[in-house]
């Protein structure tokens, strides 16, 4: 069986087969602690920029070959399918197709320029608190993080914009369900069968270690030694590239080959075993009932779909949404805050008509341009390319409008939050990845110095979800559909004899009764021609046979007019993952002056600053402070979150203090605001500064903030301050 | 050992003996399933209106013998603690104590005329969903909730209210810390040892009680007997009243002295068990790793403390803040969202000096009028008094002004989010309900149909938490404080000869070494009178003995200049109970209209309220749908939430349908609309209604919602609109 983390973050266990180029791309770790030991390796990490790139004759020459092997291969496995060739045949091309398209995908991100140290954006989030490893000073664990003071602020932040950009925005029905899930739950939803890794034990000391993971380290430093053979070498380098696909007796059977022991202690290691990754817990105090962790936020809805049908009076398409944490058990977390065991998910389900997926604000967002990477192009070596959102759909390309409104909108929101439109992209899954249900699939996937990372998921998930929960629970999950005209439908019905079944049955009567009233058309049929038959027919009820004889059921068959007809409704899910959108935020927004590499800060869109202003007295004259007391009083009227800095450092350090946590906006009071009532406003990235009115400030500041006026907007009304930043932060 | 789950929702297990007047207050259950069975009691509850109350002589003298009785008791138990008497003496007391007390509680709430129909408010809770059982398509898991839209809505606006209320107003320092906790923080916290509760298992079905509720439950069983005499049946009030102060063995007592049974199967039950309350799972794949799911968010900010504090630039006082989920594997959850197992709190951890508890800030709200509970007023039969906060702490009621500063706050919170002044109170732990190391600590208490509840806590917990976590940890937690002028002291030193150790005792002379600079001035000195007498001195290091000469030890005393001293800070915690806040909110807002008690709908302050406005098409008339879509997209602009309501009821039903869901304000778009461009707004409590342009619109509800304008400031600015509510709404 396939692995079924291969979505990185969210994981849809139904998606077996999903590709996974990143888990492709060597990560260039940089942990303090790691089920590998303690390493910390500091790598300039180049990052391509991805449209200059494109138009680079000399980089397209080497990547042309690579391009070319690609498509020869993704030819071969379109051929394999529309020649219906076995299904063994086509995963292997598969294999090959994703081996190639990670050559080539290693090469691009090879030839771009360095421009990223991840190690000196490191050490300021470590040293300015925006989060680091939970419970450090017992040690700490791995793939756990506490958020500090700036990386709660910018992730609240950018909750708060979530909730007004897709829930105020859309009506959306948001809810906050429970995390402790008990098991029936997560069994009809597939997770407790199949939400599993790899792994293998330390037979003597029981340390664990994710069965891939472990191979590729082990084969890697077998490699590097000098005196292997090149052939066996290039062998190494063609398995590691494929270790993603291969099956557990593939990797079993690598174990033995390459002799692969503990890296720890030398010791024997088990057989692969599947670890599930859901955090099981016992829920009351029996000990009998079984409960997980939810590992994504999406059950919830599924489950109280009834009551939001309800809520919105029956009608369909609405959307539900849910904030909030979940969890899974990750066998040896890594690459920081993008493989964690504890993290916050927001997601969508917007139930829809199957037969209808238009969306009626489609309209305001087809002109939406977004770099597509389409899994024609993937397979073909080609590159993604920009189009609107409304070419996408109308060629086809995005398989419906509520789709393309989605992938819209999230794209809108990643811009919002500081995400680079230019290492933005979204990927189709291919065909060979998506589940056998979902018609279209896209990821929206950040450029990161851990290479293209999922970050959005935005799945066509049809009726999947809703006909699992109720098959397990036996309760009909449908909406009603208006028909556009009444029709006449024959209602087969197997009717009980009450009397008789009572009669006969006693107190289990009811059972039978209630079983008959649920057969399906089919059911009823084939009890019939049985009755006929031979008169009687034995049914299992609840695990009990029953034989019911022919004067105990009629079957009626009656043409009925209806209004409506009851569907189960189609789901489209938009899925993020906070905690990765925040992490490639602060990649995408780390800077270095021009003049000085060391002064480093983060250009964070004001509207998720954790702090939009600081408020800095130009010494610590106890004159400057009445005025500070003012600004600040005006700046929470207005809900500006600032700070006062007064610390005794130079204002040009204290301004460097306050770039380095991404505060967009700093009034100094000098001793002009004495005898002038007016302050200086300073600008994060331009470093320019204007001079007014204290009065005016939180207004300003409010405007500037929440984007009702820009800078260069205010630069305009107000007079320049004109005192060189350069000689004043010196 | 007493139990400890007193404290209702924050369980500070080191306020051992803490009191628990709710606990004792027979619950009115109204639950749709729980380990009692599945039973639903619809009972008008009385609500005391407490001012009119107080002035009222007959009901005063009613209970005036009662008060006359606690007093009595209250000063038993001040005399006895004068005295020095034996601790069981007071213990026994101080229960006597709350039996009056709670007598005299119980008097007071049966004398108030009852106003609240809870059956009611949670079918309207139930129907519009505000919040309902989790997972009850599979059967629902009790003390587990889902919110719906509403409530999930107001809870939201309840916590960017606190943000913006705390967390901004007073730059905390909020954080976000992993909910998953390794055993060894809880077990330096105290809670793997002792957050427990006492339980018994039926020895056949492995059905589990919690111990304390299914002997009240049994006895009051018993004593419905009309053949019980009728001493047994005082005796047996009496036992009930005292459960909550017994031991287990006292219990087990009863279980045997009463021939208790299983009560839904009639089983023999086993001993008292203790139950810990935390839910526990395994970190990572080994199965090594112990964690719980967090019971509190608090030691997430001890564990952090020393990274806030450099965050701060190692100054004192500064506060941490979080909000988060927390969790408690309840024996039997009971009263709806008052006692669940998965909870969202908000807390604070106020880190100052314990030498100087002053606020800066507490002039600001010194004004502020209270109902002040003290545990004087407790001991002697007192009814609360209201009080201003300054005078409290001026007087030394409320022990300093960082915590009288709190208090302040939270009061000021807690109306702003709509729970009712005249039901809310803050008692004071008597002295023997206080942990020893606390100085003093109130409770934010609510008055609802369950009794008075905790709803907020707020102690001074002095460096209780901090002390335990450095001891664990062998990691300093203090802060340093700027001595007022430097000082002398005399440092005593343990200095080892390296040379000689490492000589001796090779690779292990670095532990000695080690250990030999960490010991106490104490140590030193003993050490010091070994090392004189016999010349050696043996040392038990990590373990391991080690034997010590004169040679390889040199004491050094040395004068030297500090300008600061090392502190570990005191902590005030108020910590706050979403889910119970919520509750209040609810139950002090549920209203029926005057002349229509099957028309209910809740009176939220506008800024919690789930949606702020609703707007109305007059009618399924295409004419006005461009007015709707202009007003909603204003609407949107101005961040108000809001919905259009375009069902086909009559207007009046749809007014009763979103003053339901508590929504403030409506719009209706009528044919005045579409000839004027004027639209009517409606205001939910009084039902009035004014005329004004749809462009004004939005800007009026932002300012009306945000509290920028009142209603009545709006119905001075626009024309009433005068079509009679009661014939629209027919």
């Amino acid at each position: 069986m396939s692995l079924l983390l291969n979505c990185l973050w969210k994981v849809s266990l139904i998606r077996e087969s999903k590709d996974s180029l990143l888990r492709l791309v060597p990560l260039l770790i940089s942990e303090r602690k790691s089920s590998w030991g303690t390493k910390k390796q500091h790598r300039k990490v180049k990052l391509p920029l991805y449209f200059n790139k494109m138009g680079d004759s000399k980089t397209e020459e080497i990547l042309a070959p690579l391009r070319a092997s690609v498509k020869e291969q993704g030819d071969l496995v379109r051929s394999l399918k529309a020649d219906g060739a076995p299904e063994l045949d086509i995963k292997k091309a598969v294999a090959e197709l994703k081996t190639r398209k990670k050559i080539l995908e290693d090469k691009e991100l090879a030839l771009a320029p360095a421009t990223f140290d991840r190690a000196l954006m490191e050490d300021l989030l470590k040293r300015r608190f925006f989060y680091d490893q939970s419970f450090a000073i017992y040690g700490g664990i791995t793939g756990q993080f506490d958020y500090g003071p700036m990386g709660c602020a910018l992730k609240a932040n950018m909750l708060h914009l979530w909730r007004n950009f897709f829930v105020l925005e859309d009506n959306m029905l948001e809810v906050d369900c429970s995390i402790l899930t008990p098991e029936p739950v997560l069994k009809a939803s597939g997770h407790v069968e199949r939400f599993a890794d790899l792994m293998v034990k330390d037979t003597k000391s029981g340390e664990c270690f994710r069965l891939d993971h472990l191979i590729k380290s082990a084969l890697e430093k077998q490699s590097a030694d000098p005196k292997m053979p090149v052939a066996l070498k290039n062998e190494i380098a063609d398995i590691v590239v494929k270790l993603d696909g291969m099956t557990k007796d593939e990797m079993a059977a690598l174990l033995k080959r390459f002799n692969i022991k503990s890296p720890l202690t030398g010791n024997d290691l088990s057989e692969p075993i599947e670890f599930n990754l859901m955090f099981s817990t016992q829920i009351g105090p029996s000990g009998l009932v079984k409960g997980y962790l939810r590992p994504e936020t999406a059950q919830g809805m599924f489950v109280n779909f009834k009551r939001l049908l309800e809520f919105n009076q029956g009608k369909l398409p609405f959307s539900a949404a849910q904030i909030g944490n979940a969890f899974r058990n990750e066998i040896s977390p890594r690459s920081g805050l993008i493989r964690v065991r504890e993290f916050t998910l927001a997601e969508i389900e917007h139930f829809c008509d199957p037969s209808n997926k238009s969306h009626p604000k489609f309209n305001s967002v087809q002109d939406t341009k977004m770099l597509l990477y389409s899994a024609c192009d993937q397979m073909d070596g080609k590159s993604p390319s920009i189009k609107t959102i409304g070419e996408a759909v109308n060629s086809g390309l995005v398989a419906n409008e509520t789709l393309g409104y989605f992938m819209a909108r999230i794209h809108l929101y990643l811009l919002n939050v500081g995400i680079d439109s230019e290492k933005l992209r979204f990927r189709q899954h291919m065909a060979q990845e998506m589940a056998h249900y979902a018609c279209d699939c896209w990821d929206a996937e950040a450029l990161t110095s851990y290479g293209w990372i999922e970050i959005v998921g935005c799945a066509d998930r049809s009726a999947y979800d809703l006909t699992q929960h109720a098959r397990a629970t036996g309760i009909r999950l449908v909406a009603e559909k208006r028909l556009s005209q009444p029709k006449q439908v024959l209602v087969t019905r197997a009717v009980a004899n009450k009397g008789i079944l009572g009669k006969e049955f006693k107190k289990d009567a009811k059972g039978i009764i209630d079983y008959l009233e649920k057969l399906t058309i089919e059911d009823v049929d084939s009890l019939e021609n049985e009755l006929k038959k031979n008169g009687s027919s034995e049914l299992n009820i609840d695990g009990q046979s029953r034989k019911i004889t022919n004067d105990m059921v009629v079957v009626k068959r009656e043409q009925k007019t209806v209004h409506v007809e009851e569907i189960t409704p189609a789901v489209v899910e938009p899925a993020f993952g906070i905690g990765r959108i925040l992490y490639s935020v602060l990649e995408h927004s780390f800077r270095s002056r021009e003049n000085d590499q060391q002064r480093n800060y983060f250009s964070f869109p004001a509207s998720i600053a954790p702090l939009k202003c600081c408020v800095f007295p130009l010494s610590g004259n106890a004159e400057f402070q009445p005025f500070v007391q003012i600004i600040c009083a005006g700046l929470r009227s207005e809900d500006v979150s600032h700070r006062v800095d007064d610390s005794s450092g130079s204002i040009g350090r204290r301004y460097a203090r306050t770039d380095e946590v991404g505060v967009p906006y700093g009034v100094t009071v000098d001793f002009d605001t004495v005898t002038s009532d007016t302050a200086t406003l300073r600008e994060r990235d331009s470093m320019k500064q204007i001079r007014l009115k204290i009065s005016e400030i939180p207004t300003v500041v409010k405007n500037l903030s929440s984007g009702k006026m820009t800078w260069a907007q205010a630069e305009e009304i107000y007079p320049k301050f004109e005192q060189q930043e350069a000689s004043k932060e010196a």
